[in-house]
């Protein structure tokens, strides 16, 4: 008999637990990804921010998989999906499948203004955050330039858009890299006033977490002198600056933190989408008729018991592709499978050097404590080698504030290679 | 009084050290460079095949000075000099000077066939190096891809065209990470010959070497399996490949390691150059009739004793550039200056582990005593405190044959970003 055909699209966190689940299977595997390696994403913004290197946070695949016999890795984006014809349409061949996992993640939105676009660094994947670094870096060097005009302040202000977890986190380490690790180093800059801004539409940062939490956050970064600006809307961003309510902040570095929306690749399947570009899924997080095709992760829109979507987290894209590598391995008919059920074992957020804010089974852990709680958790998830090489470079850089990584790779005036 | 204003174009090995030779001197330094940072260009191969990451070869160069007081660092490029009126133009801004140290390097020259640029990889900067990088790892996942079909092999067949230092260590480092490091994560492409081809003009390798080392060089690079062809000249490049002599080598992988050039700014000072648009300049490195006026490193024509001008190295650079601190510090009249002579105290190339050549003060060394020679000479002059690192990471490569640097940081089509 012929073995079944797992197609999985995307090498996220939800993906890769989908291949993992099936090792040793009695399936072929194939994942398709359009970058090389898979990416610990929680902690890209310590790429961006120049205190791990882009080696310590993402892993080829094919090292990943370098002892599983049963899946092939391609290299290629997916352009669209025939749930009728069952196959998956790559950019110069078209695969057929047996079981499809669509794990195609999210992308930035801009609600609408997709000319915020150009203005705006996001942070989705590592070629983003080594983005920001030489921006960041390139700001300073700018504003240095410009002393002592005013202009120069406009590169001194950092405005980051949205206060999630991601937004959270990236102000608190921006603050400190950006004063006590960059600054030192220009010292015409010395006595500038550096400014971090964090803009959140919400009347609280970090709305999954509880209340007392997000209060806890926001004394943490203004601890670390960032302004936090809540019930705060972003009207327009331009190549000047970011208006938000009745107040222009004249920046040349936004980061935008704020929306995401699934990957254009679902509109291809010709269904219903919710307003963030998700697929409603069943139970058994498959989609409406085709008990075969899966979506999970950022890409699926999964009710819980409340009858909420499930966010996007790591966690819920990891236990979404163990439940499908179970069901794809024992094959039960689709009337009996068990629907699938997120166990929630908490959230957590870092703010800069030893502190943090937790919600674990219930419980608020805030400081140090949650802080080591996030060190460990994060550092036990991280995949392969690397994890002893990532502890020491966090000893060493919050012993020392300094970083290696602080370096533009790119010429002043970038040439343009021909080829890509 | 004043100060002496002393300009630095360049902050490569020349530029470096002029820069620290007048440290604590009375004058104001100001370093104009197109990146941040320094960079170690005879170990940025080992960027490009992935065993050393971006920040073991390059530190800023605010990390440099930071203990430094008369100097400052500006981030832009050098548009044109004006000798007469002692004003160096940048992109929005002139600057004015007393002494002016022009070492801007060089850059690859196709001699005269400049399209040859489109089809091949250089090797000149951290962009290069991380673009070829990307580069090998994409060739391989294309080769697999294009399997059974013939067309696999022109991925899996790399070209060095040039064969001096910079080709031989890459064609022997590329040799063995290609077959012992990529191939195994590559099931498909195990039975499939990678094929490297070195292509030398003359009739040995490593010209600047004795002849019984270029022989040893070529026999080492041999037992890697690298195709070493002497007596050949390319004719054309292509997408397709290469055409050298009578035969054409299908490849879809071309790097350059041939010719230089001095770089373009030296156009500007209206003054003759050599075939390699080099300046000649004086016993003292000045230019003709400007005394205040050097021009070191890879830019400069200095002949030796024997008339014949000193090669492209950065221990000619680093010497001319303490003679010129040292000129500048104590100000002899142009006519009491005692002339520059360079004080050659050897060559050296590694090929592939434990393997290397190296001629030391008339002595040639080869095998594992020039290869221990060469890591010592090479971390020795890393600056800052990546050297532990380096030795680490070196003994974790060898031992392993493993790097965690196997990552491609681009999208498999990279996204332009609108903004540089």
């Amino acid at each position: 008999m012929r073995r079944p055909k797992v197609v999985i699209v995307g090498g996220g966190f939800g993906g890769l637990a989908v291949a993992r689940g099936l090792k040793n299977a009695d399936v072929e595997i194939v994942l398709i990804d359009k970058t090389n390696h898979h990416l610990f994403q929680p902690l890209l913004y310590q790429v961006a921010i120049a205190s791990l290197s882009r080696g310590d946070i993402a892993t080829p695949f094919r090292e990943i998989f370098r002892t599983q016999s049963n899946i092939r890795f391609i290299l290629d984006r997916v352009e669209a999906v025939d749930c009728q014809q069952q196959v998956v349409q790559l950019i110069n061949e078209t695969l057929s499948f047996d079981f499809l996992v669509l794990a195609p993640g999210s992308r930035p939105s801009f609600f609408g203004h997709e000319e915020w676009r150009h203005h705006v660094w996001s942070l989705k994947n590592l070629h983003d955050a080594l983005g920001i670094r030489d921006h960041i870096l390139h700001s300073f060097e700018r504003a240095e330039r410009l002393l002592p005009h005013c202009e120069a302040q406009r590169y001194l202000t950092f405005v980051i858009v949205g206060g999630g977890p991601t937004g959270v986190e990236f102000a608190g380490a921006l603050a400190e890299i950006a004063r006590n690790t960059i600054r030192p180093d220009f010292p015409l800059l010395r006595d500038h006033t550096i400014k971090i801004i964090l803009v959140q539409k919400e009347s609280r940062l970090l709305k999954g977490f509880p209340a007392q939490l997000s209060e806890h956050a926001k004394k943490d970064l203004e601890h670390l002198d960032v302004t936090v600006k809540l019930n705060c809307v972003v009207t327009d961003i331009s190549e000047h600056g970011v208006q938000c309510n009745d107040e222009f902040i004249p920046t040349a570095n936004v980061i935008w933190a704020a929306g995401n929306e699934a990957s254009p690749l679902l509109r291809t399947l010709n269904m219903d989408l919710d307003p963030e570009g998700r697929i409603s899924v069943g139970q058994d997080l498959s989609i409406p008729k085709y008990p075969s095709i899966f979506v999970i992760g950022d890409a699926a829109c999964c009710l819980d018991e409340n009858g909420d979507p499930l966010p996007g987290l790591a966690a819920v894209a990891m236990q979404q592709g163990r439940y499908v590598a179970h069901l794809i391995r024992h094959n039960p008919s689709p009337r009996s499978r068990v629907p699938f059920h997120y166990k929630d074992r908490g959230q957590m957020a870092t703010i800069g050097k030893a502190r943090a804010v937790a919600n674990i089974k219930g419980w608020n852990v805030s400081g140090l404590p949650a802080w080591l709680l996030w060190s460990v958790v994060h550092v036990s998830f991280l995949i392969g080698f690397d994890k002893i090489r990532v502890i020491m470079e966090w000893i060493w850089f919050y012993l020392t504030y300094k970083s290696s990584e602080r370096l533009i790779d790119i010429d002043f005036q970038p040439k343009k290679k021909d080829k890509t």
